[in-house]
């Protein structure tokens, strides 16, 4: 069954503290070659029947996102993106 | 230039209350039919050169996701699936 | 006008990845003694009337917190440790 | 052990959808008197000696918060408003 998925991540002019945290820890893990690391949500919505987007962009605008300092994409997932391929 | 992008969500047997919230919430928008909410986070990571899959599982391993609780998974995105298409 | 903080925290025994990562990125900025890093919630709840703690605590119980991962505190917090002394 | 402990909140002026979509489903619960639900991030730091405020806000303003849309306060804590009278 599809799901959609949304996600919201900062505006990109929005500073992201703590992607910053995990970008300035990773020469520890040896890793060096990493420009920038932002962390967002990533929402699943499950509809008990056909998936609507409209729904879920209203969703997404009223109660999952702000609109002022967040961006947020609304799409349909086929199941083997998330929980197919998960390690 | 593609990205790296890292989806962590609560394993299915977890509850995730904020997800409840955000379903418990959605009759007062006039939605109905919406069989679950989960919230997860997206992480965006950019490499400065060639985007690497293994150091990024490495570092979503170390630092972004706790193994015990929630399932992530890595991959490769083009730049339109993240900045392009947003509203 | 006092009102209800909810603190939500991972219980102890379990892995915090992004608190890792804080604590993994201090000795860039100079920090050297910090043994722990520990990121959790803050909910402010205000009440239109009386704060109530009993049905704070069922909403920290319900929709705000995962008892089997998590730990939470509800207590009444006067106004000035909250918007008073913010930096 | 006292332990610094940082709560970040978003700035009043910036809507906080995830807080609205608790307050949301609060009728549902049966609660009907809460004007409003703001969630934040509350930060554990514990140092290996004594601790140190000064630090802690360094830390705060640089990995913790964004200060444009988010404010934070630091404070010391004793050991039993944390782990002690946790549910």
């Amino acid at each position: 069954m599809p799901r959609v998925v949304v996600d919201v991540m900062l505006k990109p002019e929005i500073l992201d503290p703590q992607g910053q945290a995990v970008a300035n820890a990773l020469p520890r893990l040896g890793v060096s070659d990493v420009a920038s690391v932002r962390i967002g949500r990533r929402i699943e919505i499950e509809f008990a029947g056909e998936p609507d987007l409209d729904q879920a962009r209203e969703i997404a605008d009223k109660l999952l996102a702000n609109p002022v300092i967040e961006d947020f994409t609304v799409r349909l997932v086929e199941a083997d993106e998330t929980a197919g391929a998960r390690s």
